[in-house]
């Protein structure tokens, strides 16, 4: 008999509220008491920390966002913060802790495990950027809405001598613009992982237009050196040598909302109830993970403050399918 | 027994296909002879007419973009240029010119008509600008991929203090803004129409946040003064006094792109019949239309120049419900 | 000032949420107090009725269902019921009630009203089987379900000796058979209103197949006389004369959910404000409705009992573009 | 230097087209030539094999069904039909055949390959049933279809003491229909591969209702013994017992139709890309799959005539999350 709380931070990611429900009700039926902590970290220091049961999380399951809310805190990053967060914990008998997000959230959980909380963390976050597991939740879904962009912007791109441009998510990840890129068949990927001049963007245009392709699609990651504003003054200072204009689509948050699909909403269930397992066995200060088809747990000391390399296998198909 | 061409001219609108189908299929029920014109004008210039039979408009109806093509072609905008078109149609045997396209192609199309050519139009533009018509074809499509983007903002924006802004596209027309705006529940809606400062949309967003709104979304058309590029220079120069910061998505052409709706299929295939109809009693130098729910025809020469105007009804809504 | 009450009953329609927020804030924009009645007429009897306001209806307008719920009531279908409900409204001090539902509910609306009750209705129903106004609520959305599921039979159907049927809502109705049919492109729409023999459906996929179509997709509206049972059972005994073998979907209620699309969500939010606009005028015992694009309002007694007959210009078109 | 066929077989599946355009394209890149056979094996019998390039695979990425067409082919089960088959590969000059398809399909594969004929085969089925791969391509687009279906019935069920069944497809395996339930948070699943009686179907949709649930959705796979036909006839004969109505959807083939989402369109860009290499380092009589998050080869005797196994994991969480 556990008493145990579950809360989200940083950037909300589809499937959030998948992982939210299958915590609480994998806990439940263990017998277990739990407790749903507000706006994330912040809720922690406020002590926002409720009891949280199966009904309370009937119908969120297709919903994007996170029902607990998600927050930044200043006060969390001092240590102070983090001892009065466990204060209150313990004062409300909590006895672990479920952190669902991403890199950022993890080192906030790592802080709380090195000052002797026990805890468990849930990745998520639609950059893919974290280690420790081979997907996040979210990446699933924010990865098909930059698909299906593409493939309006395809439909569209198949009259005019012009290229499209569409800037997706990732911070200094490269997964989504690769993933996209790849899935939308587009002429050139720009990520942040592989150095590439403007020059080689417009050539490979020029060249998919003399192989009689009828359009040309350019997916960018927002944090690439060349990314969308880049790339953009690069065309008009040089549009009479190249020859053609650039129109940009920057998709921005619409990737974070709508509803998650099966992959992410089921991987958030495996992930609620492995942390759930976790804890049950006492495994603490391990982030849940997806590896080699199985659900994992991985120490968060391993994992913090590394860098998640980009598939090669993923860099040649791209290469070879262009 | 007639000879029929039908051409796309301008943006691609989801729907074209439909109307092009249409045009087809309801002029070989009639016994007439189709032929379908490649490039638009262009394609009227470089004499790229040819014989087009009901199979080759099978399977497009769902389809985005246009099969017979469309692009820009500066000779036909001079007298020479037009009457080579004329001639071409003539030495072809066409009795008929179809236009689907915007404005600018049933100016051009207009030309033709003072030249002595007979011709009908069908409107069709995402943009709705164009007089004649109470909706073109591909409005009804555009403004539900801007909502569905706008929904997938409200999913993302509930948890933070920030606004978020989406510029979508009209040229110079306010309608996708102003309706996916209502549709959406947008905060603040900035059209052309109606000229508002930066100060009235940040104190608008400060109210909503005063009055507990859980999000704030700024629906802002392309065309406006205050678009996304002048709005977000407004809000990081003004950071400080207002509090929040601005993410902005960029729709671009991913709102031509997609799959027509069942509206957008069903109004071009009413106005390729209208149009073929027209033919059928020489009713010439009009344009197709959609007014008071009925398929009608009004003279090129009542529309061209026109502005159309924004709905005051639609105007006051957005207030009411904001 | 007024005290108003909204309600929602029958079948749910998409747009419902959006045409009770609309009701509540127009009426409170006007400075009147708001009510929301639970589980629809039921509700009237037991008492159900609660203030309810601006913040209430945040987040709604985008999700299927009603928030307010609706229920069966058989105590309504008397005149005791109806006393019952109607005192009940008056012991809350409510001055008027906004049913906003489709035939079934109208008509216990009309009761309200000749027990001398101020009332106003709003048509919603996926049927679009309601006379007084051109579309109603939820039409536009489960066309568009109905479509989208035509257009994915396509794609699949395109390689196999075989017809795909699918059967679609609409009770009495063929409107959304009709209109998904056309927009689909199918090559056989079965409706109610249109009597038709199963040989006649055989004779036409026959066709199709000789005219070397890839595909042969069959509309059938539920309450046709050859439904998709009657059509499955014929073919199943005559498999050998035909030839081919029918693969049937039943959409079902899968048409009612899912998110309301812009036409729905508008035109709910267009009537929501006509509501309050005749009861501003005290014109009670009328339907609101859209006519020759206008929102416009007629005596409930003119249309309870009328059956809406079917587009004779859809008809054609359907025949036409085959 | 090689000559390599491709073929699909079988019931399309949405990324088979994907999967043509990664073999004919990654063939290219190593100097092949390529050759697409229409219609699968019966193609190989009537000798429909032609040269297929770059260009030809072009813009199919995104599109459902397959280019290259399928159908049933009696003669092609005879071992005459097979070693016509072969002369003709032979007399093309092929060196080696791609087979994408599902279980029927690779049994015929192999067929040839015990033949003397080098052969790959890429596994393609949204049932999931093929041994020798954690996921077929198809199976992701299929089960977000269904899921997308489950979650309108949940919108429109939450009002109404009513059960919703949903029918969903999979042939002899439940993949699918649990994948989609638990996704979809349904109620109740009914697969192959677990007995169960009706009684525990309805008692389990009373308790739901007595636990408060404002909705009881029953996924059904069409292969169960209790599939959607049998339980309708059962509720519909005890509904007295049991208080309650069953209203159901059969999803039939609109989940093969629609376009593949990212998942499917890399897993068969993978995979494509993995029957070239298998083919370039002359290993034949394989299947190429998704084992442990890596593109393996499996030989096709080791998985011709076997049953995959429902995931216990699966089971389980499905149990936990209700």
């Amino acid at each position: 008999m556990k008493s145990v709380a579950v809360l989200t931070s940083g950037g909300d990611a589809p499937g959030m509220n998948a992982a939210i429900r299958s915590v609480v009700r994998c806990g439940i039926t263990k017998g277990w008491s739990m407790y749903g902590v507000t706006n994330g970290f912040a809720g922690l220091i406020v002590d926002n920390i409720r009891p949280i049961g199966t009904r309370d999380v009937g119908g969120i399951l297709q919903k994007g966002g996170t029902i607990l809310g998600s927050a930044r805190s200043e006060e969390f990053f001092t240590e102070d913060g983090q001892r009065k967060a466990i204060r209150n914990l313990r004062r409300m008998g909590i006895d672990a802790l479920v952190v669902i997000g991403g890199n950022g959230s993890q080192t906030g959980n790592y802080e709380l495990h090195k000052l002797g909380f026990p805890v468990t963390g849930i990745p998520s976050t639609i950059d893919n950027d974290i280690c420790g597991t081979e997907m996040a939740i979210g990446v699933d879904t924010a990865m098909n809405i930059a698909l299906e962009a593409i493939d309006r912007l395809k439909v569209t791109a198949s009259s005019h001598q012009r290229a499209f441009l569409i800037e997706v998510m990732g911070r200094n990840c490269g997964y989504i613009a690769l993933m996209s890129g790849i899935a939308g068949g587009a002429e050139f990927i720009v990520i942040p992982e592989i150095e590439i001049s403007p020059e080689e963007v417009a050539e490979s245009l020029q060249l998919a237009y003399e192989h009689g392709k009828a359009h040309a699609i350019i997916v960018v990651a927002e944090g690439a050196k060349y990314n969308a504003d880049a790339l953009i003054a690069y065309f008009q200072k040089h549009e009479e040598r190249w020859g053609f204009k650039i129109r940009a689509t920057i998709l921005g948050h619409v990737q974070r909302g709508g509803a998650p699909g099966a992959f992410d909403r089921i991987l958030a269930s495996r992930f609620g109830n492995g942390a759930v397992e976790a804890i049950a066995r006492e495994e603490y200060g391990v982030l849940v993970g997806l590896n080699n088809g199985a659900v994992t747990t991985t120490p968060l000391e391993a994992i913090i403050g590394k860098t998640k390399t980009i598939s090669t296998e993923m860099v040649e198909l791209a290469r070879l399918l262009d």
